[in-house]
Parts: structure tokens; C-alpha cells; sequence
């Protein structure tokens, strides 16, 4: 790349770090990018972090000396993240979301990129100093909220399946029961989907009794790995104790009232 | 906000249209963030425009007079999605990636987000001049491809379901024949998923016959939409004709020989 000036440089390494979340960048990496000086790559750098910090886009991380560079980290301040959920839980709440049978509909909040964006970079910023290698989730719904969150921890995804697919190879199956409707269900997950001890996150979109995060809990025993936290977007509060303790909820449902037409949608643990 | 310096202020303006793809922003919003001259805001513009188009990242376009604005379009130059892809084939010609019943493993690279990121931006470049409303894809695994895709052309995701879920509320469902087998299978869609005359984008992971899409095809019939484009990231060769005519594929999928162990994968049409 030809030699820039600062202000073509600045433009240049944001975008760089944007998209190179949980990285470690050698300052002789962009050095030699843009033919500068390490001493005004640095000075480039104070400016970066500053306006980063300031916009609540998250850390930049100078670790000095010769394996050291530049980390970028992305969180979402929790005010930022309390604003733009309180905003959901409204939007959750319109009484047109009733569908039959008392559920709620949120497939299309769940289907925007924006939105989606904003939830991973939560959950991101939740568990952003933990040690985690892969996040799990189930098909269908969790699949966006993991790979929301996955871009902004640059780990990959792992999905579990609720059929054992033909075209994956050789699968772990578990038999585990649905919470909601107690049936006994299903799930699998490919032996070559996962390495031996990995260290999970696992992200879910509802969690009502928990009986589907205890069942890929379970899974994960065969895989020998660890769960190093659970986040889900909602849990129903209409459980007296869910099968799972410790997990992150950004939001709660605490009821579909079919009749009156109303819904009641709180903040999640998250912001307690 | 408070003002800016110009240094600081390139780096902010650079991740404000980073994170708002294919959105309108008037130059005024610029000015109020910054406290600054719009004729300041222009030349950042400039700089900014500049290192985008040298780094391949996309088009930032400006729209003159009072209703005008900036509009930064992620676009990857197909040189870029090239040699990326190139890449990628190589890999998947890995002998351990054969499966019993002489499939491709893929899930691995399926789940990475940075090459998701470099795939859904080269769908998002391959589209972005067509008029598009929403994507649709179908589970499973085209859905983390859907997603991708549709953050860079800030637009929402529908995903077709395999089975009528309750949850969802009242759904339109069709049969149609899954090419590989041969077997009559169900897709539905939640009615309230899809406007009607949405103008729809097709994005699926791999295209064998055709029929998978073709169904899609069929569904979206009943919603009064029409195909504004079809992307899948892997096609086979094996097939004499695919049900489907007009689509981009990525990848080209020529055989596994599972005797002799080899994969054979080339570059799909968009590169023709």
C-alpha cells in the first residue's frame, strides 16, 4: 500500500480494527501497511482509542514490547444497551404479537440485521472476559443471536441439531425434555463440530424452563467441554425455577394475556 | 457531541458508516453530531471516499441538495472475492472433509464469521444494484449466509421453516420435491413474516437440483413476491439441469470420490 497521510491513515486502521474484533495486531503489521513510523502509528493509535471510548464502541488494548500490537474489544456500555432494550421490550409489548396459543411473535425483530447487531454486541460485551472458544446454540431461532455475537468475538458457532443430518458424518445424539410441553426431544451435534474440552458460550433466544440449554449442557459432557456462560435474549418468568442457574437474560416475558390483549415484558438479569 | 477535531472526527464518521450500510445520512446529521461546517463534513467525505474505494471496501456515494446525503454501499471488488473464494476451494478439497454417503463437510467454515463476512459481502456486491426488500433463506444452514449478506445490504431476514411451527402463528405451507431423493417434503412461512409483493432475494448454502429454491419459489408465489435474485454459495455439477436458471453460485462442487479420496471444487458462475 502506498504511503498515506495521517488523515487517509486514521480512516484506514478504524476500519482495520472494525473488523478485526479480538485480535492482536503488531504495530509493525500496519507499519509496514502504510510505510509510517511505529512512533505515528502510535500517536494514530491514542486518537483511535479515544474516540472509541468516547462513542462506547469499545477497548483498545496497547500491549508494549516485542510480541506486543493492538487489541480491539468491542462492548457496549450497559447504559447503551439498557436504552436499546427498553426500547424492544415496548416494541414487544404491542398487543398484535399475541399469536395463538399465547406465544409471542418476534420473528421480525429477530430478523434485523440492526437489531441483531445491537443484541451481539450485548451479549459480547457480557462475556467479553471469559475464556471461550465456540459459541453453541440450537436450531432454529438461536442461529442469528449466535452469529451476531460469534462477529463480535471472532469465535465460531457451532449449531446443534434437533435431527441427526445424514450430511454431517458422525453425530452425539441426546434424548432430553422439552420444559414447555415435557415431551422427550432429540438433539445432536456432529463429533467433528467440535473439539474435545472446548470452552462454550452458549446463546439461546427463549428460555423458558431451560430444559433445551440443559440438554446442550448435557450434549457438551460428551464433548468433554466446559460452559463458560449462557446468554439468552428472553426467559419466561412464569417458571418457578428454571433448570439452568447462572445464565445472562436481556429480557423476561412475564406474561401473554390472550383476553385482554396484553403483554408484559421486562428487562432481563442483565441489568440488575 | 462535543467538537471534534478533524482526526478524531474521520474515525468517528468512518465506523458511523461502517455500521449503516445502504443508509441515507444527511449531511446535516454530520454537522449537529460534530458542531462542525458542512463544508468540513465534505471534506472528510472525500478522504474517507477515497481509502474506501482503495481498500476495496465499497462505494460512498454522495447525493447533492437539501434532500441529499452520503451513502456508503459495501462492495467487495471481484478480484477480492476471487482470490478469497480460491482460497476457500482449496480447502474444501481437504480428503478428511469427506463424509459417509459421499458428502462435503463444510459446517467448519460455515461457522467462522470472518468467512461468512467475506461471502456475505460478495453476495451483497453481486445484488447491490437490484431492488431488494428482504432475504429468504430456509433452515438450516443457509441461515448464518442469509445473515451475512443482509447486514451488508441492511435489509431483514425471513427464514422458511422445514415444519409448521406453532409459535409462529398461521403459516402458508407447500409441498415440493427435494431433488437429491426424490422425496415430496413441506416448507411453510408464517404469514406474517413476509409483506405481500415483497420484492425477495434467495440465499441458500448448497444448490444440488434445485429444488430447495425452486420451492422457495413456489412459497413465495403465495405471498405475491417476486425473485429479485437467487445466491448460493456452493452448486453441484453432477446435475444435468438445475430446476432453477438464473442464480449465482460461488462455488462448484464437480464430485467426491469417495475410492480415491478426491474432491473436486472450482469457482461457481459468478466468476465467468
Amino acid at each position: 500500500m502506498k504511503k498515506l497521510k495521517r488523515s487517509a491513515r486514521l480512516v484506514e486502521m478504524t476500519q482495520y480494527l472494525l473488523f478485526r474484533p479480538h485480535t492482536l495486531i503488531p504495530l509493525t503489521t500496519f507499519a509496514e501497511r502504510y510505510s509510517s513510523a511505529k512512533s505515528s502509528i502510535s500517536e494514530d493509535l491514542v486518537i483511535i482509542k479515544e474516540v472509541f471510548e468516547e462513542e462506547g464502541l469499545g477497548d483498545l488494548h496497547t500491549l508494549a514490547g516485542a510480541a506486543g500490537g493492538v487489541k480491539f474489544t468491542p462492548k457496549m456500555p450497559k447504559e447503551a444497551s439498557l436504552s436499546f432494550i427498553q426500547n424492544l421490550c415496548q416494541k414487544l409489548q404491542e398487543p398484535e404479537r399475541i399469536l395463538p396459543g399465547g406465544y409471542l411473535y418476534m420473528s421480525d425483530i429477530m430478523g434485523q440485521p440492526h437489531y441483531l447487531n445491537e443484541i451481539g454486541k450485548t451479549f459480547a460485551s457480557a462475556f467479553a472476559n471469559r475464556d471461550i472458544d465456540v459459541i453453541m446454540t440450537v436450531e432454529t431461532k438461536g442461529i442469528p443471536l449466535a452469529y451476531a455475537t460469534a462477529s463480535f468475538m471472532n469465535i465460531p458457532v457451532v449449531i446443534v441439531r434437533r435431527d441427526s443430518q445424514v450430511t454431517e458424518g458422525s453425530a452425539v445424539s441426546i434424548n432430553y425434555v422439552s420444559g414447555s410441553d415435557k415431551r422427550i426431544k432429540t438433539m445432536s451435534l456432529a463429533r467433528r463440530a467440535l473439539k474435545e474440552e472446548a470452552k462454550v458460550l452458549i446463546i439461546d433466544d427463549f428460555m423458558h424452563v431451560g430444559g433445551t440449554i440443559h440438554g446442550m449442557m448435557d450434549l457438551l459432557k460428551e464433548f468433554k467441554g466446559t460452559v463458560q456462560g449462557v446468554g439468552v435474549f428472553m426467559e419466561s418468568s412464569e417458571v418457578e425455577e428454571h433448570l439452568v442457574e447462572d445464565y445472562v437474560s436481556l429480557a423476561k416475558l412475564n406474561g401473554v394475556d390472550s383476553k385482554t390483549r396484553k403483554i408484559s415484558v421486562d428487562l432481563g438479569n442483565y441489568f440488575h
